[in-house]
């Protein structure tokens, strides 16, 4: 996180946010960061706006969380009325659970579909623990290959694949990385090849070292990576190399799923794959903490019968019910559509901008999932994180919300509610305009 | 779990049961177990009392998570309220967060208070999880000493530490296992001496293995082990052992903690010691999904200085409106004095039942936390696993709802919400006296 608050540079902040920064540091102590150089302060929110204790409007184009919207009515409808009738766990007999498993499976499509299982658990990195040890426990091999700047979660065995993490934070001696397909700097052409052959390799040195190959995890948005959603035809010959050397596929949709990329409901369906487990977890009840992952029945066979597993809130009543309210709201209200055609707009809006702002390098994303690369200069496409930075926290000031990603968070990357409309995509193109000239000036 | 239910005796179950767990399979797979020989189906619950869709009550004597009932009227207008108005990460200052952690932090005395933090995670595994990870950074060592039946998680880290998962699922090499403070078996006299020689014993096998020691983790209330409340003398000498060999001292206080034991609202504080790293879960929000860690700066400056930590669910807005709603109720309505109260009539009733049934060797417990051990007969204490699996399945026919814990399942593991009332206890015991002379008839 590239953007994060430096507690060290308390000056020159409002006495109410310096006060609120010191009771925190005192009693959240040293692990939580803060984004922007000048902390947000919220207190309230409403679709895609949230508000601070004086009032101001601040434009969330970042949430990923609360992707129908902040405080739906609908989802606190579903999480109200299942409270006041019951909250319990997964040991006794309840529909909503298998109503919901059933509808979730109806998804993805395929085998998944046709014959697949869903297990709950409550945060995507619980769902990422619980497919890695899966894969392992099924393939007998422990070799995990990711992405070089990947994200998969803050338990130890998901940190322990995460370099996004930092340097501080070691990653498993039985994880290989592979470069993210910069789609900006490599060809295009047969950058799918390219990936799968990237993979062999890795594979290879996984089983020269005796790990051998349990699974290939990707986030088919690479959001950690700087957001690549283009081409569409990578990850077709990875599964294949990774499914010939007896490795699982898993499609990690904590980020891309739920309708995020707009072209479908999950991320890797736009690549034409079959994974072998996927994993959901951060829109999936709205901000309820609600994960879980959907796995062919032949993977989980052994593990399932051999470990069990329990998770005491994963699946709970009401768990269920806010995730049901959420893929319902989905469909009704069409997001995938306006993730679809809002993201067309507001991607056509920063192409238009890219043409009077030489700083932007490359424009990317699908859906409401977008990245926009910032460069020193346009021919040497050398990054540059200090404009990144700098329009971020810019845009905090013009109260529009956003954040940074990639190697060295040169990446804008904005992905608002899926309820965003037309007019605050007009919105943030506006002020991300009146930023860029900003930084210009800077320059 | 040794009274789950067996997927292949679906004969003789009623046929709406029957369809449910057919469904169940189809859409969950093998990993989940349901509870009883015959398994329940719930639809609504309140207080103490759950129903199933025709309309049948069922005592609920086991439910640790809604610790203040189910369906508390507070809980559920603390979460609408709070989803009504405002549900995000802490990434952005809120004021929420820190009314609870402040509060929280006051409750456990000492250096916890005077100077601890508190983090947030999602589920006790995660807390476990992180705790292991920050214990194994600040000390440089890996080594992990649990008690003989532990369980302390579902992760692939905190399940390395949980023998009672079962055989299959394998421990740690850097893991190391001490007997559980068997009073019943063991000598009462010096067993906290004796538990922190087992302890030491551990510590040299782990220094010898190159590994050295990272933490003692321990559940106070020894859940798992077969549920060992006393005496309260044991955790201090351990705690010295621990200390001077430069591990850390985790209490788990995923079961133990928030007022089950009656005596005190953390279980750790009945042994006189002062941990580490707090760990909770489970009842700290009512069934929300919220739980966390309470520690010591120290421990986690270097942590948290290098690695940082983001939970996406973890602290959320409406996490902290139901843990900070949970906790008011505990105080507001007295539940530590009520679990004391009906707990010691409860044991009282249970010491009674004790004097015509034979079957009984021991009755243990603090608080709404009561263990009763089944044995073939009092003077060889051999351990009877078949009476206590035939007791939880006749109680559930009573419609009455606990569970067995312990090396072989042979003891009755009673853990109602702490709002369980006198006359809960008393429909409790004519229920399990009535099941108690039907086992004679059995034997």
């Amino acid at each position: 996180m590239n953007n994060a608050f430096d507690p060290s540079k308390l000056d020159g902040l409002p006495p109410a946010t310096k006060g609120r920064i010191k009771r925190r540091s005192r009693a959240l102590g040293p692990a939580y960061r803060l984004f922007y150089q000048q902390p947000v302060e919220v207190c309230r929110a409403q679709g895609v706006l949230l508000y601070d204790s004086d009032g101001n409007e601040y434009l969330d184009a970042y949430n990923n969380v609360v992707s129908v919207g902040h405080c739906h009515p609908k989802i606190i409808a579903a999480v109200h009325q299942q409270m006041q009738t019951l909250c319990t766990h997964t040991r006794y007999l309840q529909d909503g659970i298998l109503d919901y498993a059933e509808d979730l499976l109806s998804t993805f499509g395929g085998k998944l579909s046709a014959s697949g299982h869903a297990m709950f658990t409550c945060t995507g990195s619980e769902a990422n623990d619980l497919a890695l040890r899966i894969a392992m426990h099924h393939t007998g091999k422990r070799g995990i290959i990711i992405t070089h700047e990947a994200y998969h979660g803050n338990s130890h065995l998901t940190a322990s694949i995460s370099p996004s993490l930092g340097d501080n934070s070691p990653l498993g001696t039985w994880v290989r990385q592979i470069p993210a397909p910069d789609a900006y700097r490599l060809p295009k052409e047969g950058l799918g090849q390219w990936m799968a052959g990237q993979v062999q390799k890795q594979i290879q040195d996984l089983e020269r070292h005796g790990d051998g190959l349990a699974a290939f995890i990707v986030d088919s948005a690479f959001s950690s990576d700087g957001v690549y959603t283009h081409p569409t035809d990578l990850l077709a010959p990875v599964a294949e190399v990774v499914h010939a050397a007896g490795g699982l596929f898993i499609a990690d949709e904590v980020q891309s799923g739920f309708g995020r990329l707009g072209d479908s409901l999950w991320g890797y369906q736009r690549h034409g794959v079959a994974p072998d487990i996927v994993t959901m977890g951060k829109p999936m009840g709205n901000g309820f903490p609600v994960a879980g992952i959907a796995i062919l029945p032949e993977v989980v066979e052994s593990f399932g019968r051999a470990m069990r597993y329990f998770n005491t809130f994963g699946g709970n009543s009401v768990a269920m019910a806010a995730a049901q309210a959420t893929l319902n709201v989905i469909r009704d209200e069409g997001l995938l559509e306006n993730a679809q055609s809002v993201g067309r707009f507001l991607k056509d809006g920063l192409l238009e901008l890219a043409k009077s702002h030489a700083s932007i390098g490359d424009v990317r994303g699908s859906g409401l999932y977008l990245g926009v690369e910032m460069v020193q200069d346009r021919s040497s496409k050398q990054s540059s994180p200090f404009a990144a930075t700098y329009l971020v926290n810019a845009l905090r000031e013009r109260r529009v919300l956003i954040s940074a990603s990639g190697f060295d968070g040169n990446s804008l990357k904005i992905r608002p509610p899926l309820v965003f409309a037309k007019a605050h995509a007009e919105r943030f193109l506006n002020e991300l305009d009146g930023a860029l000239n900003d930084l210009n000036k800077q320059q």
